[in-house]
């Protein structure tokens, strides 16, 4: 059974689709929104989904945060994987609890978010990036979540090697990830998932390039994705007028046994 | 560390990118291709992603198969969900261990696969369809993928109800999602999400109208995805010529504690 | 041979892609931009493509507008069709010197300087549309771009009918182009292509099951376009972010020799 | 007034929106679908839009051909540009009677239809192609559209340079359009559109890269285009299962008054 909200907890107050707010569930406190001010009190002890009316007599719904709800709300200092990039990286790798996965660079920590909720409780994520701020800012986005304890955070460069080895899945974020290719073959499990996301289509060119060279991968898939959203409405339904065009490219290999 | 393949496991035999069998690891056994046979026995005690050579001196990887692998090899009388919509699903709604989720209709399982996979091992997929026989090619199709026993597969008619209640997740791909809107509100914990996949728009805008009506779910997102493939080599680099141009609409929206 | 500029005409200035300007090339003015001004002088009797520097040395393009940069810089009090709908409808229905086209409702006037510019000199565009203020803009902007001579621009409600008979082509960008079907019946020639431009899917719903009722028509396609924009640079080439999700819907349909 | 049907012209016999057949209308002759035989002899005379019943009782609808009708059915020993790719080039270039175009390569000639067909009666289109026969198939082609009269096809390595100079327009399909830059600046009268057709992003990329070196051009837009259609019925309309995801990409630029 869903339990009732507790003071302490993070919600979710939604007034539509886009409009929503993460908010720290606190005794005597009032939140603000343009369309007057919510007392959360009144929130506390209260069910799942409840409406509650702010002072200017607009209902917002009360939820718990989901994941990307988190994600969506976090300080980025970089760009962020979508949705639908993470979503296809969760179908074709298997990520479940107890794998142990390799990443690299963890920026705001927003897949890194995702790869940690599915591999708790007995799994882990091994997260690294070579700028020690996004390190910090990953930390405090991952420890509001409740996902830190599942994620060691590490500063350092995967082009020069990693410390972990026999990972069930890696995946980069990196800016030549053909540099890493040395790396993520010593890490990586034999049949293990090897993931590389990047911008453009240039990297996606040398680094296939590079695995041809390397001969310890076998590519699966190139490709990118796409979302597109609806307004719907009786009689005049539509697509909304604008959408990402881009994103960047998903690269999917698995390890071979050896360097053929 | 990725253990040998064993005799008796199911292999995976990849050719290249887009060629790859589905094959049960037997001693003694040839499995045959248009490239050549391969000898079986010689992939028993190796390692993931061991290159053998066909007898046309072809080279073959063996891969322990990923679901999505199982999926693509399943019975399809129906059909299924792909990993562009699977993926959007598994990130919006937080299904992971111990859920309990709702689907109707089941067809040939592939969703359900992901599910149990992922609510595994202590939650639970209720799997509605009319259908006997789909029923039954979803009961084979889990089997083979050792994921049954996380699936309880129910000949019913989600328009009539269910058993089950308080469930975190419910997923409908059903014809007239509009019928099963006071089941799903019945059996969905207060703040579940709630999700529905149509091949046409005029479902979904029937679906929006009787959610309006309704008053029990606040509506999230009505979105398609879109994946394209890529041909990578350097220089020579292009999208392939063709790709799926639709498969259906994911609308999700979470339930409100009452009907406001 | 392309002649040189001459006072009073439009010419464009064109700063990279993105940042154009449409300007009437006067003798003795200035024309300022957040990057210096630009002694107009300098331009006459230049010829096209030529360089100028503004008095922060920054360079400009001067060329003649196209009709595009033209309608890129009209009064718009109307959403207008972009060149990728444009474009279909030019190759979809042959219109040429001497077409004419019945067009409805005109709005802004952007297609209906694609139509004159294409039907002309001996051909004609009859354009209505029932607001008067579209009217007077439409002829406005089509009067700058030397268009108007070859559009009869009339205020009139074409669900009532119109005074054209055997118009080659009937082009519609109205709310309810159901409403207008036996309007165009009667006006275009038997063979004659219809065309209809719709924001909403359910209008071009409305619209076919109407003229399968009506039995004056053969549908041959409805369709929708994209444009995706590049950013090429060595090494760095990837889409642009951003695109327009949506303009709208085609249909094309050919008129019957009787309503079968 | 559309003028009957006459003995000897090209007709198109259209069952519905995916059927069609291009046929010569000749007395005595039975034209044989697999939904039976028509009658020729029964359209000579009718009007456009005429109905006639096959030997098997099936309607068909008896039209003048548009030039895309043509063109689908022409031979082609190569890959034809699609019209939204076309229709692209007609919308940003402006050309219309009396325009002067250079095209290489004409392959099978589709792109040069349309180009003949808008810059008749006074203009011409100066196609190149290297390979003797695909000029023989386009001047068949062209031919049986009666457009061969206004173009001229010429066996020819436009990379080595053309006859012409001045035109108003250069369109090039070429393998390696960077190649062709100085037989295009020089045949291009300043201000002139360039346009160039290629199907991989690396031919843009380097085609990008060599104008920034030889500064005669200035690049205005770097685009693909998509075109998804739509199965349009009463409460079942969706997109069409699958669509083509890629031609080429389009380059558009302008030529300079001198290499800056």
């Amino acid at each position: 059974m869903s339990k009732p909200f507790c003071e302490g907890e993070y919600i979710l107050l939604q007034l539509d689709r886009k409009r929503k707010y993460l908010v720290k569930l606190e005794r005597g406190r009032r939140f603000h929104t343009h369309k007057g001010f919510i007392e959360l009190d009144r929130i506390v002890d209260k069910p799942e989904g409840v409406m509650v009316e702010s002072s200017m007599g607009v209902g917002f719904y009360a939820f718990r945060p989901s994941l990307w709800d988190y994600v969506e709300s976090y300080e980025r200092p970089t760009q962020i994987l979508y949705p639908k990039d993470i979503g296809f990286i969760l179908v074709y790798t298997d990520i479940g609890p107890g794998y142990r996965v390799l990443e690299a660079g963890v920026g705001s920590g927003a897949l890194t978010s995702f790869l940690a909720y599915h591999v708790k409780p007995t799994g882990r994520v091994y997260g690294y990036d070579v700028n020690p701020k996004f390190i910090e800012v990953a930390r405090r986005n991952l420890e509001r979540t409740g996902l830190l304890e599942y994620v060691e955070l590490k500063l350092g460069d995967i082009y020069k090697g990693v410390e972990e080895s026999d990972v069930d899945v890696a995946i980069l974020d990196v800016p030549s990830p053909w540099l890493a290719l040395d790396s993520v073959y010593k890490s990586l499990k034999p049949g293990g998932f090897f993931v590389s996301f990047s911008p453009t289509i240039n990297q996606i060119e040398k680094l296939v390039e590079s695995m041809e060279a390397h001969r310890g991968f076998l590519v699966l898939a190139v490709l990118e994705s796409f979302t597109r959203s609806y307004k719907v409405k009786k009689g005049e339904t539509r697509p909304e007028t604008t959408m990402i065009a881009h994103t960047g490219y998903l690269l999917f290999a698995r390890r071979l046994s050896s360097r053929s």
